[in-house]
């Protein structure tokens, strides 16, 4: 029985189980504490942080993947040292780590993203605001999400407090775009790579809040764009498993990279109910360097709805029975994490044939676990 | 969070651990041993003819259900006692317990069944055969599945062996059939019945080899009296999760009840990616009185073919990445189960718009797997 071992007992550990479970994987976790989201298959409670805990976790497993990026590359480069399968490599992720590093990559690889720079002064901050029109967006290189670490400022002084940290910061230019996409891609170790259709995804406050799939109107040009870029990422980073590239869809009609994500991304929940091989699915199949499986749509549109926050009474299990009856064919996907505003707790997946009955019947559901 | 206890560990148990997890139900199984298909939730291992076991079991879940049918009805009762909510209950599990008692109840009911009668000595089963034309189908009440515990007789002394244990035979008509058929429901105990499209069912010595979903030339009458009857059963009968109600189709068009199964059935394990929810989530819906889900058709046809006795050399493991390069778009399941001629180690589901294209994808994917 082939093992898998991840890093980090979050929801996307937690939804790659199911999957393992059809493929007759030995899924196990290292879990950040009791309890975690990915409870059931937590094999180890322990800080990802500590090698010794890693070393001993890997012992006996063909791969080591991951839950989110914060593994260090410390970390990283004794599990390597030790002969462990280590899928996306320390190479690759550092690129997911650190933005500059990865912003830096795709000026190499000549991909389009916005302008930056690395700053280390508000001088320099300075500068780059008045060669863009006065604003920019700040971000701290490592640790970010969820919007988290990302700030927009419109003069050189704002962002002294995360200069003074002594670290430099990554500037980009403020984008004006239409909408925002992501392109999610599979690359297995052998170099298979496969692309599911390009989605829409609509963010509220830095969160994702809404994904549609496909993104309307994406069959044509962008699509194909999306999926070029994506792959160019895949290959010139030499990504192995799931990659979710962030994109802009600018107003003058262009595609600029904004983040990626090297594992099952939230832009890819979808694919769970919407196509034949989800993402979970996808990124065990990519790790253990198995074949991977079919990526059509499953649907016209499917449509996921982020459970943001959850009820601010009671829990989603008490709001359970109303949710399943008044939407019986929306598909419900919970967590097991605690309510707390703004925490992502669950999520709901529409499908069929027309896009507006789709969303509506998301927003429908997911309604039902919020306030 | 809701709890489920499932007594029995194998793959029916197993295939009920992915929609607990999306639901956020805290699934818990009583297993034969340790190693079983469903280990990975498995938080008892023991014997569930003990009622001291099975009740220590129970203890903080909400309801208790069934992997398999076997459990006694002293342990049942048991149950009942202490305020455990079963689920099917004690007297609906009855029917599927012991043949002679569910034939008695359907021809209370009126359903249509082959004739049938009770015999306790070759004399009976002689006057049986005299008035069928010469041949007849007998079967031990109790125990028996997967072709087990059935005998076509053609004279008085060939179920002497059986008689001989002192308990009385099931004798049935031998059935002139076109095709077996299967209707699945679900029922909640507040009443909420649903039911999926039926369909054709394929034996091979008894055991079930493939499914074909739905059954062809199904959408016209057949359909319509293959849900009028399992939904009189599964009211009749109290039944509540799913019912399985097998059905063979005559040579003079009529549907008669050959098996139930009160629990996910062999018969719908199509539905985990053909249907828009599956049988396992809808028992997990139905035995917790929850809102039943949508039973649609994701595509127009589906087929299942099981994979029997497994490779005669190697693993499932290793015969999976031909599989996967072969069929991208068939979806594989597998059991954890050691292969053993005969045995159901897993099943592949092949869904499309082409019935020939769907079946040919199938059975490609499932014979990677076998000899």
């Amino acid at each position: 029985m082939p093992s898998v071992g991840v890093v980090g007992g979050g929801q996307l550990a937690r939804m790659m189980v199911p999957p393992a479970i059809a493929l007759g994987i030995d899924l196990r976790v290292l879990a950040e504490s009791e309890g975690s989201s990915a409870a059931i298959a937590a094999t180890a409670v322990g800080d990802y942080t500590d090698v010794e805990t890693v070393l001993r976790f890997a012992e006996g497993l063909d791969v080591i993947t991951f839950d989110h990026e914060h593994v260090p590359q410390a970390v990283l480069a004794a599990l390597v040292e030790k002969g462990v399968a280590v899928r996306p490599g320390p190479e690759a992720l550092a690129h997911s780590q650190d933005k500059l590093v990865m912003r830096a990559r795709l000026e190499e690889l000549g991909l389009p993203q916005p302008e930056w720079a690395s700053i280390s002064t508000s001088a320099q901050l300075g500068d780059f605001l008045d060669a863009h029109g006065g604003s920019a967006v700040v971000k701290t290189p490592r640790g970010g999400y969820d919007g988290k670490g990302v700030r927009v400022v419109r003069s050189a002084g704002e962002a002294d407090d995360w200069l003074d940290v002594g670290a430099p910061l990554l500037v980009e230019q403020l984008v004006s775009f239409r909408r925002e996409l992501a392109q999610l891609v599979a690359r297995r170790p052998s170099g298979e790579l496969v692309f599911w259709q390009v989605v829409e995804t609509v963010q509220e406050g830095g969160v994702c809040s809404e994904v549609v799939a496909p993104a309307p109107g994406s069959d044509g040009r962008f699509g194909q764009v999306a999926a070029e870029i994506a792959s160019g990422i895949a290959e010139g980073l030499d990504v192995t498993g799931v990659l979710a590239v962030e994109l802009f869809e600018t107003t003058d009609d262009r595609l600029l990279v904004n983040e990626l994500a090297m594992r099952p991304h939230n832009s890819g929940h979808w694919t769970i109910d919407g196509s034949t091989t989800s993402q979970f699915e996808q990124h065990l199949r990519a790790v253990l360097d198995l074949p991977l499986g079919d990526t059509g749509l499953r649907d016209k549109w499917s449509v996921m709805v982020n459970i943001l926050g959850g009820p601010a009474t009671g829990s989603i299990a008490q709001r359970m029975p109303r949710a399943m009856a008044d939407q019986p064919a929306v598909k419900l996907h919970e967590y097991g994490k605690e309510p707390r505003p703004g925490r992502k707790v669950g999520h709901v997946t529409a499908s069929g044939d027309d896009l507006d009955d789709v969303v509506f019947r998301a927003r429908a559901a997911s309604a039902f676990f919020e306030n």
